[in-house]
């Protein structure tokens, strides 16, 4: 059988995760990594075992994509997506991560024009949230007939919430985690559907290294007053050394539910829950985008094109199994 | 917006669940109910309120099925549907709950045949399990590459293993509830993954009502005696008056876990985990042979024809919100 051919478009957390995903998927196979620092890249790659024959280019060079299948966009949705998913699904079939959820619904029209007429397929807003956990609101929603959802996060590193911190004056480094209020979710998981503010569902708690001289209660002051970010929570800021930073927070863990909660129209109440906890949560997105890689290459040769997310695409294309190995295995 | 006309066959408790769920569907309408009892049936709808008009024909009129888009088999798996599916899904599109699982690729294959010559879509093995559990189970094993899958069911009422002890020699009636153990479920939850046996998963409790003169001891050695049903388990019998069946258990509650547990490539390890609490598992069931129904119409519209499982399907064709909606909403 001959592998889909994939290139890693961005080669930071979520691309080095692809990276080792794909080993786990023997239909597939690297071929490109494009990045900003091919040379740094480049030496990196020479000291992992079992990578193979792999080119590494600069971003400029994406025209010479033509040898991949399906490129899988590891960057950020602020910066990197915005420039990245127009560019490449001019070129070749894509898959993306974009989680800019207020954004969406633009992106999605933006790459689907771009996709259709370059007859390519691009799977935007792979991933476990937006992806797994929109295809269970999506699903939620859909049988229990006009059910409550809740989303609740954590606990785990929210890299948005860290990277807001650490543009604070004084801050040399931060991590920030978000943690779901316990009493909230056994409300929700027994079957109440009460209407939360969000300082009701979720707390923060931001660990800071400070730069030389700074000022911790100025620097504490402006994290949890920080709009949208902070001022709507709980948070609580603690101090700590870059030893410690390095030694107890390098890791990325996260996790979540998914809840719905409806009743029958006859009145009997029915209750839905997903939950994730993952050690990694770059490794286990690059997982699902490996995933959504296979998907996008099938659907291009069904005649498929234009933009897709998660919830439009049967699961079974995800999946490397045939139908008839699906009917017998999992069905 | 012309409405989805659906056709009910089988008037039982799953009937009358999908009578309900269509109520709270608005893009749907029921127009057809085939039943092998119609003057009963004709008699409980006109004091239903709110039906509409709703003609009750006999399974001997299937022939006349050609007012309705869709129709939802509502029978049992073992007598009714390898009768009624093939025989519906040559003239209709047709979603079943079909769940012997051991019989479900070839049942596939029937209906595929029959329902592509016949230029309709049939959705078979609709439901919680199979349905929303298969389609954890392919998504996990997709997500997790590799990863272990666990079911566990209950508590709840097996409507199969009820009826096979309601056969038992000196049985007046039976209800048997399937009870995961709760320490095998928290192996699974702590990211453990054993080979475990059946008696380790799960165990069973029926509650017995006796014919007048029956011996107790030799009914309850001819059900926990009962091989596959019984035998693997460890079977608990309890007798109670037929006063205290009435009473306890004339609901159907069940509902059930899905578990994958993996490691990434770099060896971190993920945890998903699915769950539904139901007050009624026929009602519940009903809700989402409803919307199997509708992806079912929408499919055919499409163009497409034959038997599709629910994991063939992508998640946006069950809800009854448009693409744009459900980004908004959703994703």
């Amino acid at each position: 059988m001959k592998k889909i051919r994939i290139a890693i478009v961005g080669f930071g957390n979520i691309g080095k995760g692809v990276l080792s995903a794909i080993s786990r998927n023997p239909d597939m196979k690297l071929t490109t990594i494009f990045t900003r620092r091919p040379q740094i890249v480049f030496n990196q790659l020479r000291q992992t075992k079992g990578v193979g024959n792999v080119a590494v280019k600069g971003l400029e060079d994406c025209s010479r994509i033509d040898s991949a299948d399906v490129a899988i966009l590891c960057g950020g949705s602020k910066e990197d997506l915005p420039v990245q998913g127009p560019l490449f699904a001019r070129l070749s079939n894509t898959v993306d991560s974009y989680d800019t959820h207020a954004e969406i619904p633009r992106y999605f029209r933006r790459i689907d024009r771009i996709a259709k007429r370059a007859g390519k397929v691009a799977i935007i807003c792979g991933g476990w949230d937006p992806g797994l956990f929109s295809m269970m609101r999506v699903l939620f929603d859909t049988v229990l007939s006009k059910g409550h959802i809740f989303t609740f996060w954590g606990k785990g590193v929210s890299q948005g919430h860290s990277e807001a911190a650490r543009k604070v004056d004084g801050v040399l480094d931060a991590r920030q985690y978000t943690i779901p209020i316990p009493k909230a979710v056994r409300m929700v998981r027994s079957g109440k559907t009460p209407k939360f503010t969000a300082r009701q569902m979720h707390q923060r708690l931001v660990y800071v290294v400070l730069k030389a001289g700074a000022d911790p209660e100025k620097v504490k002051r402006q994290i949890v007053n920080m709009p949208h970010y902070f001022k709507p929570y709980d948070t609580q800021v603690l101090f700590i050394s870059a030893q410690e930073m390095a030694e107890k927070h390098s890791k990325y863990p996260h996790g979540g539910f998914v809840f719905g909660s409806g009743s029958t129209a006859i009145g009997n109440k029915n209750i839905l829950e997903f939950s994730c906890r993952l050690k990694s949560n770059p490794e286990f997105t690059a997982n699902i985008l490996v995933a959504c890689a296979r998907a996008a290459f099938r659907l291009q040769k069904k005649g498929k094109k234009g933009a897709f997310t998660m919830s439009d695409v049967p699961l079974a294309l995800y999946s490397p199994f045939s139908d008839d190995e699906l009917r017998t295995r999992f069905i």
